[in-house]
């Protein structure tokens, strides 16, 4: 009588929500402090300091209707208006609030923009390693994933495997850079490959085949590195964005939709955006949070304090012998596994309350991911733990 | 290359946005206050004083990663243990924290049931008048609506109608009391013959029927009326609430899903609702709101400003001589049109710029539905339009 898709999706939850809840069970038990927890993230940075003074702002100033009512369903014209504004400074493109829907979050984005551009038997391209949740998103619009995978050493995208990848089915290729959970960043080469070889595609296959770009790391970026803006390399980009991450707002689920007026058919997928959102339940985004990004678009976190834990745990775990990918961006590490079964070796980790998700289910066996958006402090306080863990594989290490 | 499907839904919106969208525009070129816009159920009486001062505190005291932070997918511990001990406080109940899972308002409640039950080819029962809503929430889950006409004069359920509406096919039937747009309370005798209907139903059947109670106007009643608390009248009942009107924080998109112990398959069906909010992109309901609901919950905006309202609407149209179904809750008047296209009715009416929305979506032809949570002074102010608009209906008024 129940849906048994559902059922198995809530069963089955992710094995990061499986993660993060067993570490809560487990703070229970051995004290917080006593928890490595590197499953989820959940940015441990602030929120820029101006996020809750505009909250307290608004909260001065303005009625309760202009703060908690309802808004147009594509979002608040004025915070629309400055967002493009700000996308327009920064990137020299010149989007109007007409292309933009705001939505609760990355999730929403994808899932919506899947929503209305997808029917059962679509294909979509995926590289892995990915977010696990494409899948679930992606396979509930009775379109089917496509993997292919990225360079195994420098883990950006290998056109050769893309080629083989797509196929006249292929409806969109979804990208994310710096990636989730590699924390490559995909360079301007890459862009402009990737772009050349979709065009010649959708020329060949007589239809467009839309990039669908999930950014929501797109300003979490260390060292000067520079994240190509992509609507300016391919023509047929939609941009999925979510402040969860840049502004360390996860929970209050704030984000948009980008469909650039220069994308085919670009009107028909406006409209189907709308009608995504509308059959999704979405109503319209969370009202008060988007008050808040009409004064805090563009904004970033502490950027220093990422890359401070970044350079910690990525030296004291090459340090160790752990053989990890060097992360531009985000603020995920990503480990090979010592042993082949990144499960095991996530279960090991289990032994000394270190929480790292096997990524297998990011489509690369072999990995774990190691959110570092955490208290500097766990990290010190972590770095023991790892060395004992470093023992149980002290033979695998010396390879 | 598009789904058909989402794009119509786009392109064509709810009259109730299309009407508050055509409001928007034509307040640009009138000025806002020779706009009298009825359309939407955008709460104009302030929220509690306590929300706005929970928020400050909350910001006072609690860290970003508490306020901002992801919470469990089904919802932050101590706010579901909050809802619920309310609740139980208010009805004699006895559910536990785990039978609640907090979503991102009333459509998120209902789009996230009716995915975790349905599959194509089952049936929905709903009572017209109902949410327009709910057919595009029904259909893109591949479920079909059987629509069950209420007693034309009172508005409550005809049990006859009922049980032709029924069929082997029918998992589940919608109420929602007080009723959007009717205004009227389904009494303690009618909920209790629609659940020894079904009780009867589900023995013949042998399968369970759920009744999805949708209630987000539980609160708002006037004159001491009593809204019966479903489940302790069918066991096979699931609530879906939001706190945007009780609240008055409609675009804050908070509210909740209560699944039962006693229903039947219960931890399947709250396991399908987790799976179905995670295939949905639902994530988790805002953290912010969600901390505020764990202060709040239970408590309403002054209902006797409703009540004023709706004294002043209901009393002046009667008296101009028009028929409306007596509202006893929510904040709506079902005003039956002088002519029987009520869709003519209304476009007349906007020639006065009074936006009321057409009954048609709503299953109910010949009415309008006038949303009365607007300012008092705008009711006032827009008395004079509505005697011109009954000037043009003179003839029929009389009959």
């Amino acid at each position: 009588m129940i849906n048994n898709t559902m059922k198995n999706y809530g069963n089955n939850r992710s094995v990061i929500r499986d993660l993060f809840e067993f570490g809560n069970q487990r703070k229970a038990v051995v004290g917080a402090e006593n928890v490595f927890d590197f499953s989820l993230g959940n940015p441990n940075v602030p929120a820029p300091a101006k996020v809750n003074a505009t909250i307290r702002e608004l909260l001065d100033t303005k009625n309760d209707i202009y703060l908690h009512g309802y808004t147009s369903a594509q979002g608040d014209a004025a915070c629309r208006e400055a967002v493009v504004k700000d996308l327009n400074k920064r990137f020299g493109t010149s989007f109007r609030k007409e292309n933009l829907y705001m939505t609760c979050g990355a999730a929403a984005s994808l899932k919506i923009v899947l929503t209305a551009l997808y029917t059962p038997g679509d294909e979509v391209v995926v590289f892995t390693p990915y977010f696990p949740e494409y899948r679930v998103f992606i396979e509930t619009t009775g379109a089917s994933v496509r993997e292919c995978p990225c360079d195994p050493d420098t883990f950006q995208i290998d056109l050769i495997a893309l080629e083989n990848a797509v196929t006249e089915q292929t409806k969109s290729v979804i990208i994310n850079s710096p990636n989730n959970p590699s924390g490559v960043v995909y360079t301007e080469d890459t862009v402009r490959q990737v772009a050349s070889f979709l065009k010649q595609k959708e020329e060949d296959y007589g239809h467009p085949i839309y990039l669908i770009t999930d950014e929501p790391y797109r300003e979490l970026v260390y060292d000067g590195i520079c994240v190509p803006f992509v609507t300016k390399y391919y023509t047929d980009t939609i941009v999925c964005y979510s402040y969860s991450k840049s502004l360390a707002l996860p929970g209050d689920r704030i984000g948009y939709i980008l469909v650039p007026d220069e994308i085919a058919d670009s009107a028909d997928v406006y409209a189907a955006v709308c009608g995504a959102g509308r059959a999704l339940g979405y109503v319209c985004a969370p009202s008060l949070m988007q008050h808040v990004i009409e004064q805090c678009t563009g904004l970033v976190s502490d950027l220093n304090e990422y890359r401070e834990k970044r350079d910690l745990i990525y030296n004291a775990l090459t340090d160790l012998g752990f053989t990890c990918i060097h992360p531009d961006g985000a603020f995920y590490l990503f480990m090979k596994s010592p042993i082949a079964d990144a499960g095991a070796f996530s279960a090991k980790a289990k032994e000394f309350d270190l929480l790292l998700v096997p990524a297998d289910s990011f489509g690369t066996p072999g990995f774990v991911r190691i959110a570092y958006c955490v208290a500097t402090d766990m990290i010190r306080r972590s770095l023991p733990a790892f060395a004992k863990l470093a023992e149980c594989y002290a033979e695998e290490l010396k390879k």
